[in-house]
């Protein structure tokens, strides 16, 4: 039965696997959060690179033939190095997927992305739009501040309130004629209706929010296909969740992405100093 | 001539090293900004521990005769360890020193305290302040949103503002008569002004801000006595700067701290993995 491997800095890759496992419920799945160096978004190519690699290395031991990587600034840096170790097919990141949906979402062709630092000055997302859409134009900000938002668990807050008017603000100006907006970091799905609130005051028009999540689930059915229906419908397979960091604190918050009971959550020791 | 190493988790000890600096200009300083793994201070105390080791270790080896864990929350964690290893007189943590200046500065016997979830935590600051003073009462909060405020730019900003009026309203309703205010944390002391404002406005009495950088110069004082005034004036100590990632976004920050011109900051790999 076939494995697979999902990793992301913390905790925002929860919904991506979420997303697996409602679609492809008898898949077998290994979650890494790497708790111990988050987060990604603001440290160097170099640095998020040699973090990826070891996490990756980990869930290959663990035995997954496929491998998501769910943060995007991970996708954003790590991926071609990833993919020269395991093979295009066997590692996937969230951009491609994100930009594909976001693509097909678009009628005007001005795409927003927001996401960390480290994603948006790769410039991942404008080539994968650009690869698909040469006509596209992509507006990109980085958006720091919401990751420690949602982390303080500030989501129905006025503080998130005027950081998110203060930067679709700023898209608004440098984009007023965008009609779809990646979510380029898996933290802010959570801030879904907040989001979709601010665009529509501010924009005068519905602006599509795209997240990557539904969107990777989608690009693993040609590796997954039997899963949809193998099995019966209540054949529900593995989980398994690790992280580098502080397993209680990360159990708790994941019990509130996870509507089934979750497996203990182990600590593992990924570093050597 | 002694050498002090400084180590913080990232810029926020460039505060500390300044004040060594302006009181001691002939000492020589070695800082370290292990910038590839903060923050600090939502991690284990483990984690925080073992980074903190490994740290100090390599000021150690660069020739650092005294040591100060410019970190709170580093302090706050892994001084018992860093102590045990080298020593109670060569290891100095910034707690002690900014416990002993809010116990100096209050009338009413009632301090507040702000700093990351793991230094409130460990209730380092109870634990210091009532060492000194057994009848003094302390209201600790932990305020995780304004360090990424601080990192985002967002120094005099309604975001920032209304994050501090958030935290700092909690705090008066927890005690009303609070007279000193200890910034637990070296990235708070930029916020000082807006800090100033919100404080007076609503506690409607005068609060004296507490921070560390003056208080660790004024425990550094035995140690580097001579350093006061020989070798004349115009003595000025080496510097030395380094950080586990992205030294070129380091430098740039740490010029607006440091009026004198930078000598290049190194980048050091203190991974092994």
């Amino acid at each position: 039965m076939s494995k697979i491997g999902i990793f992301d800095s913390g905790l925002g890759g929860l919904t991506v696997a979420r997303a697996i496992a409602s679609r492809f419920p008898a898949s077998n799945l290994v979650y890494l959060g790497d708790t111990a160096r988050l987060p990604y978004g603001a440290k160097s190519e170099e640095a998020v690179t040699r973090y990826a690699v070891r996490c990756v290395r980990y869930l290959v031991e663990l035995g997954a033939e496929t491998i998501v990587v769910a943060c995007n600034t991970a996708s954003a840096c790590a991926l071609p190095t990833l993919q020269a170790t395991y093979g295009r097919t066997r590692v996937l990141g969230v951009i491609d997927p994100g930009a594909r949906a976001a693509v097909a979402a678009t009628r005007t062709g001005a795409i927003g992305v927001i996401g960390t630092e480290r994603t948006v000055s790769s410039r991942g997302y404008h080539s994968a739009i650009a690869a698909l859409s040469p006509s596209a134009r992509v507006t990109a900000l980085a958006t720091p501040v919401l990751v420690p938002l949602v982390e303080a668990g500030w989501i129905d807050h006025p503080v998130t309130r005027l950081t998110v008017e203060t930067y679709l603000s700023e898209l608004h100006t440098a984009a007023p004629d965008l009609d779809t907006l990646v979510l380029g970091c898996t933290h802010y799905p959570v801030l879904r209706t907040l989001l979709e609130e601010v665009t529509s005051s501010l924009f005068g028009h519905s602006v599509r929010l795209v997240d990557s999540a539904a969107a990777i689930a989608e690009a693993l059915a040609p590796t997954l296909a039997g899963l949809e229906t193998s099995g019966g419908r209540d054949a529900i397979g593995e989980r398994h969740f690790a992280v580098t960091d502080l397993p209680s604190s990360f159990a708790k918050v994941a019990a509130t992405f996870w509507p089934e009971t979750l497996p203990p959550v182990e600590a593992v020791d990924l570093t050597m100093d």
